[in-house]
């Protein structure tokens, strides 16, 4: 088995409500900053270009549990896995972790696409190979 | 069967990313925007003094499948509807329609609490019969 | 002297914070909205196609002061007034009000660009004759 | 002559709008991002108990301007520096620096306030001295 990927932010005092606490929509940037490092930290992006197509990873369904409320200045530590990979599409799960306990849970699933401007509907395409290659190496050895 | 509380709004400029459609963190702002014209139309908030207490509904799960992406300046209608009351929770789905066509589908669950600007921890109690009422009545006959 | 163009929309419970009150970025989010009413109701828009060619009218400058707080379910109705047209310039004055009293001020410019996704940079052009007579047209009349 | 309070950060995609650039409105955030950090590094905040009050320090005025666009991933510098402190309040400046061009210009004035969740209105007061010579110490020792 091996170790997640980790990465950690402070919660920003604009994050929080008046109820003061980080307003439930935010858990939802705060799983796309991770991803996006998690991406990064494979050479990948959800929005790049790849083989000379500009390709995306715009999200099909997204959810969240909120077991404990995180306030300003907390850090928050998340850890990302690769739940699945399937043909055109990846399945993240997050855990956000505040003081090494649970505080939410996350997933989040993309689907490849390629993106056009001018389209109206998104087209969504096979996980190229080398993606592929990249979005399961680390998740197993990092 | 009753028809669901429909509430609409025009997609932001800042509401949308660099892929140039709504970023998939704003269908949840655009649920409690939902949620929140839902309850005023019954005499009630997400945040307010109730029998003397501060009462609050924070949200103890999220969820949202986007089916069709949404851009700068759509008109988004949004119908809200009571899936289920517990004894200290509610739960609302949301199905977001882009000229009559079906484009996401959301749900929150919401705990009442006691709101104490002190605590660490949020308090749940059960809902007041007064509230529940009204969360039940105009479900059915609006 | 003509009226201003006026919208109005309430204060969402996402844009306050753990000060009970709208955080000060959410002016200038609030400021576009009206930029952007004001724009349609004159058949324009901050990013459209003109004349076969994609324009926009990002923002070189941006100012507020907040005068008094707004809180949660607040209706504040934004006056819209344009105090400066240049050459590829404009820039707009908006007035914030609550009950008819002004809670605070702002300005935004912005700047009529060739929108190129490909450039590092913004293309700063001419605001185009048709464009140029919309704008001053209604704030005229209005 | 000191050197200012730096901090960086990566832009979000979620806070990139349809023209593929940060939002204006995101620059706001960021320079309280900047500001927090600056008054963490003092034992300071915007939000704090002090005195066995609570206090904070809400913003009066922002201003910014845009000179250059910054795109996804950008890693973007934040210098920040006291500009001035009056008897109730202080005014930062802040340099936004990419690949160390100078980007964009901000500034902030905010107003120390006792805070009190149930008045309306906040109530501005004189700074305290041990945060006063706070606020000044590193800015000229840093």
């Amino acid at each position: 088995m091996s170790a997640p990927f980790r990465v950690s932010r402070r919660v920003d005092f604009v994050d929080t409500d008046m109820a003061g606490i980080l307003h439930f929509s935010n858990y939802f940037r705060y799983m796309e900053f991770a991803e996006v490092a998690f991406l990064r930290a494979r050479g990948l992006s959800v929005s790049m270009t790849w083989g000379g197509e500009k390709l995306g990873f715009p999200r099909v369904s997204a959810t969240c549990d909120f077991l404990h409320p995180l306030r300003f200045e907390d850090v928050v530590d998340i850890e990302v896995r690769v739940e699945r990979i399937g043909c055109k599409s990846v399945t993240y799960v997050f855990d956000f972790l505040h003081e090494e306990r649970l505080v939410a849970k996350g997933r989040l699933s993309a689907v490849c696409c390629r993106m056009r401007s001018e389209a109206r509907e998104l087209e969504a395409i096979e996980i190229p190979d080398d993606i592929r290659a990249r979005l399961l190496d680390r998740t197993e050895i990092a």
